[in-house]
């Protein structure tokens, strides 16, 4: 999606460690106007595939993930990483890694939320390692939901998530895939 | 807000300890189109007040935050609650106590997205005993930012959350005011 490609061109830093900052736009800072336009383009993916859910992980998925919801006129669920008082009853889960954070967690959604009778489509806004996303499609397959598809911001489509993610089957729309980019240099290729 | 009330008492779930569950629609699955009519509720509340930027904190305030940025036109920040790799820079930050969680965390702002040119609308899911909205308007003032008000969906008001902060002379509107709940009778009495 070009207007997201230009955005990160000229917003996103390049860190050490193959770190992209989009923090001012996506995910410390978010610019709605520009989400809306991401949810509008997620829309004209999947607005034929039945879509009667959206479901994301906490924390920088949510905001992105509701507007998304928004736009397909459906609930959102996102998925925990911390049990907590307010998390109780049979939840469905799965174990984590993150390589950003260096911890591996448990993401959980309560059962109540997700049954056979769902077609979901999955938000996030970066797929890497697609740890994460992982986690969210067992969480699916354990509670009969159908997964519709799919549908990250920014794809690391150097980094091999993607591909786990599309070798299980499922469809995965991208709507910027970095296939390169240098700390050094401060410039990012696009696929 | 009436129909806010009539979707706790419908679906709301009061457990020991004062916990209130609104897990089905607001923090956990969450009701877009009633998101998008408690929005509304917020830009009547605050459409004159030249707000410019909303605040919140993750992760159950984003999602009702970015549908109420959506209503303004404005940006939305949400403040972080660990430090990561991707936070870097220069940070405001605040001390906050969890009560639900029973832990003390950091709350955290990067520089970079509040200013004293903006006039914030803060926005959160809960007010109960007040501690992450404090944290939220020490880190508006430290900024040297205007804090337009608070937005609130539920206040639980038989705790001092709100008494605390509206005697910092900062405007509350909760769209929901719990004058009482019992975990025994199931019996929710709004203000």
């Amino acid at each position: 999606m070009r207007l997201l490609e230009e955005r990160i061109k000229k917003d996103g830093i390049i860190g050490e460690g193959n770190v992209l900052k989009v923090d001012s736009f996506l995910n410390h800072q978010m610019d709605i106007d520009l989400i809306c336009k991401l949810a509008d383009e997620f829309y004209r993916l999947y607005e034929n595939n039945g879509v009667n859910k959206i479901l994301t992980i906490e924390a920088s998925g949510i905001g992105i993930a509701a507007i998304v919801a928004q736009r397909f006129g459906v609930p959102m669920v996102f998925a925990k990483k911390f049990k907590t008082k307010n998390l109780t009853g049979d939840i469905f889960t799965a174990k984590v890694e993150s390589f950003t954070h260096g911890t591996v967690y448990d993401i959980m959604v309560s059962k109540k939320f997700l049954s056979e009778k769902d077609n979901v489509l999955i938000i996030d806004d970066f797929l890497a390692k697609g740890q994460a996303l992982l986690g969210l499609t067992k969480i699916v397959k354990d509670s009969g939901a159908k997964i519709v598809g799919c549908g990250i911001v920014i794809e690391k489509a150097f980094q091999d998530g993607g591909k786990k993610i599309r070798d299980l089957g499922i469809r995965v729309e991208s709507l910027a895939r970095i296939k390169e980019m240098s700390a050094e240099t401060g410039v990012v290729f696009f696929d």
